[in-house]
């Protein structure tokens, strides 16, 4: 299946107790380019940057049979910069910078090749921006999978709410999906967002991995237990990649297997953590994911003979 | 196999957002008592009670089948007594009132017929008694099993870790590893309780679910998602029970069929918590625990055709 993204394409600049970057390839388009490329699927990157944004970047997509299309260049403009500053838990950061620049009255041009994408990701960014992309579409995407933030729900929680009433999968954390519904059990706040439209939450905890709700189905998927995490930059950009990259490689979009693509999702987060920025997932291969995915099996699989 | 466990049999007073309940059976050793018994494992119990205690929780064990010639009945004294309560988020709480009593000068007396007992389970108490039983045994058992909190770890590390050097399993919650080790990763975490002496460390992270580690292997198991926990007391004892009950049930100490042993420890912990106290774990039977079981086949289970 086709996959449109969209999503900021940036800089950044990282600290953590690991280690500072200087400006590198940011943005949660980016870092969901590179890991869908992974699974080698027919994916598209709609966003914008300026003209201070290098060629080769532009290149290391498209080189990654990623088509760029719909990646505009605003030759006078800055590229979106974000910076910020870890604490030593890695859980918490301070946002040292935000520089929006092209960002800012960003108008998103959908490739005609992609307008009838089957599966669109909206990657986390303001929600006028996703609801705009998802009414170029010339036929409804089977999937829209929303990956959004509290930022969001703190500025423009009418339009977000528009967007969330035409989606079929959200993904956000736990203390988003408390905030969104002001309930303290992940089983109620699903149920409360299931009644805002849609079908499938996915609710992210972090290191305790992530939980899939569909009505009264449920499936957890761990994270991969990992000695340090270097640089926690992109892991649930790359988790929503992993997921929505998983079901357009297969083209089955049943709850079976959207579990398989959680597994997936938490794989490529994985990845992400263990070198800053998109480094690791720039390096890694569908082979590098096929025995993650054996890990996982390992981690989580075991004999009920006893019981059943 | 046989199983022996030490552990309080008390009195507790508990209070949640959900109710509250006067003086009702608690202890650790009770929580265990009455989850082992799920499986009809030959167990015995070592405790003490004062002459308040009543002879209908002690028939209630022993109707289960419960060997209960190891809890000493000290007619002149007054059994352990805990009261708490606990916040909105059930993850905190206050403890109202400490009542030691007959145990604060516990001398545990292992049964003739457990000295042999291949599995010991040693619930949350004094490590002195823990030791103290240990050293009773007439052979080593095959598999010692440590119950541990952060209460020990402040007021007795000496003697707590003369017990974690010869312990084969150990269970803490995420916060105690992190205290007993000064490692925020429970990856490093459990290492360096692996070199304190446990093969096998248990990781117990609440409504996240836990982690075993044994060596360079890992097991990841969820809790099951609950819309409502009513009363968490007694969860982390019903875990180490349901434990040690399906490898005594199954008589397979392998790492394999200890994963399968964390799945019925997360399903017994489960149940615990949907109604206050012992209720809930004393109402249930085989059958209800087969049905969890297969909950948790559902929750975590895949399909990995795709990429393996």
């Amino acid at each position: 299946m086709k996959l449109l993204v969209v999503g900021s394409v940036a800089f950044d600049a990282i600290e953590t107790p690991f280690g500072k970057t200087d400006r590198i390839l940011g943005g949660a388009a980016s870092y969901i380019a590179l890991a869908v490329s992974v699974l080698k699927v027919d994916a598209a990157v709609v966003s914008v940057v300026g003209g201070d944004f290098p060629q080769e970047y532009l290149d290391l997509f498209k080189n990654r049979g990623i088509n760029t299309d719909g990646i505009e260049v605003k030759p006078e403009g800055k590229s979106f910069f974000w910076s910020g500053k870890y604490y030593d838990d890695l859980n918490s950061r301070d946002t040292l910078a935000t520089e929006v620049n092209v960002l800012a009255d960003f108008q998103p041009k959908v490739p005609d090749a992609y307008r009838d994408a089957e599966i669109l990701l909206l990657g986390n960014l303001d929600p006028a921006v996703q609801l705009s992309v998802l009414d170029q579409m010339s036929t409804r995407p089977r999937l829209v999978i929303l990956d959004t933030m509290n930022f969001w729900m703190d500025t423009a929680m009418d339009t977000l709410q528009q967007m969330i009433a035409r989606t079929d999968v959200i993904s956000i954390n736990d203390e988003e999906a408390r905030q969104l519904t002001g309930e303290y059990s992940l089983v109620n706040a699903a149920k409360k967002i299931h009644a805002m439209g849609p079908h499938f939450v996915i609710i992210k905890k972090g290191e305790h991995g992530a939980l899939l709700f569909s009505e009264d189905k449920i499936f957890a998927v761990p994270a991969l237990p990992i000695a340090e995490v270097y640089d926690p930059t992109g892991a649930g950009d790359t988790f929503a990649a992993g997921f929505a990259a998983h079901l357009a490689s297969t083209g089955d979009l049943s709850f079976a297997n959207m579990k398989t693509a959680l597994i997936a999702a938490s794989a490529m987060a994985s990845f992400t953590v263990e070198k800053f920025g998109t480094e690791r997932i720039a390096e890694i291969s569908a082979e590098d994911l096929k025995a993650r995915i054996a890990q996982f099996k390992e981690l989580t699989g075991f004999e009920s003979d006893f019981y059943l």
